[in-house]
């Protein structure tokens, strides 16, 4: 990723297998790659405010949407949700959580917080290629956000 | 719609060519027939907040998703979102703006009030059944929510 002006999916995922199959299905769609990685809650955070290692990012660039796991080292996916959903700017920015977990009190939880959407991750790598394309395709074509 | 315990998708829509259209697409499908349109805000809040005539109905059964027009008689489309984003219980029912405005501002006010996802209505029949389509198949197959 050269240019972090241009981030269109910003994926936070510390499961490297998991970012690597989203990455592969994004790209295998032709749906966009301008995609960042980042594996923690505190990048996620530094990213989006532009602040830490992404201090030099211009900060009125944002991703077109966040995929955010729920379990996640230093700092957790709902704290990330909370922080991004509670700052007027940052808030129009559609958050999906994707992630493994399917506890009521995580997706209502998530809810709470103001998630745009809450997916559970298939097992089956084709379902997990499938529901990443129709979610691209969904937010990245069909929804329509603040440039 | 008999059941009113049993609506997945409520829509509110005061132009009835547009509400047709939109129930067509669902039905054709075959993604969902339980399919309630209020034509106004005050019925769509008296719907999900089972007041008023719909006080009848059961208090603890909830649409899946709200697909709501944004310029509506009575009680406006926003004031409709407020509402529903500022009380916890039905704050976890996703709502998705179905509007004809591009407009910047409604589109920012949409996301600081919580919706969660917006989409422009294209003018296009095929395209607005292609919409329709995508957006059923997302919210009520892919997401996952509190049932």
């Amino acid at each position: 990723m050269e240019h972090l002006t241009e981030v269109e999916i910003l994926i936070v995922e510390d499961n490297p297998h998991d970012a690597e199959m989203a990455l592969r299905a994004l790209k295998e769609n032709k749906l966009t790659n301008k995609v960042l990685v980042v594996h923690d809650g505190e990048e996620a955070l530094d990213f989006v405010f532009a602040r830490g290692a992404f201090a030099d990012r211009p900060k009125t660039s944002r991703p077109k949407i966040i995929l955010l796991d729920l379990k996640l080292p230093k700092v957790d996916g709902l704290e990330v949700l909370e922080e991004i959903k509670s700052n007027p700017v940052t808030k129009v920015i559609p958050v999906i959580m994707l992630t493994s977990s399917k506890e009521e009190s995580d997706l209502v939880k998530s809810y709470e917080l103001g998630v745009n959407s809450y997916i559970v991750k298939p097992v089956d790598f084709d379902k997990f290629v499938d529901a990443i394309r129709e979610l691209g395709f969904y937010w990245l074509l069909l929804n329509q956000q603040k440039i």
